[in-house]
């Protein structure tokens, strides 16, 4: 029971559209009973293959947007001494470690005005030490978002 | 009814935290009734200020990593154009119009072995015309990942 078969990447795919389906429901979809999906469910958790349920808001509707903050540390820093550094500040809301052009990805929430946002992004970005490069991209609108 | 206010707003915190909360549950978190929760669902939907109720995956435990292609366009090139190019692309999850260095940011689910990575990445830049520069990121890890 403890690999990863067809059953459990469908199941993943479709929470990934509808984390709020109840295993009823999940049931149907997937052609098998309630109780083989309260199983596959328990698994998938504990071996942390779904690490979270969690929704995708409109950020603009909120009166927010991402800025995505794109660093390439200098050599010999240790990226997750950074990660550290920077995990608990509020408006951080997703690191990512790189391979390639950029080795540390971060996004912010900001205020969607460019002004508001621009303030909140120097203040994040006078708080990282050692960095080598930095561009931001302010996020404008979320076309796509499928996940998996 | 119309207006997100402050509870709104916790609500979202909430479900981006655990999106499978029931209404009970929900109700419970913020103080209030079941009735009410329902409501504030509805018009949160309605509005389209929920877009989407997700799940995030570990994407390494089940074979895969994100490589983020940062573009930016030729001058004078439509961005939404490109986008609806691109948008029905099975491996290409997430599309980001942006500001700043870059206009477009696209995730896509490849391999997660950097040979089968790097193919996946080759075949999708093969297929924008009009790319003036483009740079590629592989997600080595997801740190932090709280959307809002």
């Amino acid at each position: 029971m403890r690999k990863i078969d067809k059953v459990d990447l469908q199941l993943i795919k479709v929470l990934s559209q509808n984390s709020r389906l109840t295993y009823r429901e999940l049931a149907e979809i997937l052609g098998t009973t309630r109780q083989r999906i309260a199983r596959r469910m328990e698994k998938l958790k504990k071996l942390g293959v779904i690490r979270k349920f969690t929704i995708l808001p409109d950020f603009e509707k909120l009166g927010y947007m991402y800025a995505i903050v794109l660093i390439k540390l200098k050599p010999l820093i240790d990226v997750d001494d950074v990660i550290n550094d920077i995990a608990d500040i509020e408006y951080v809301k997703v690191i990512e470690k790189g391979i390639g052009k950029y080795n540390l990805l971060v996004h912010l929430l900001v205020p969607k005005d460019l002004h508001g946002a621009e303030e909140k992004v120097n203040e994040f970005l006078k708080r990282i030490k050692d960095i080598e490069e930095a561009d931001v991209v302010f996020v404008s609108k979320i076309s796509k978002f499928e996940i998996i």
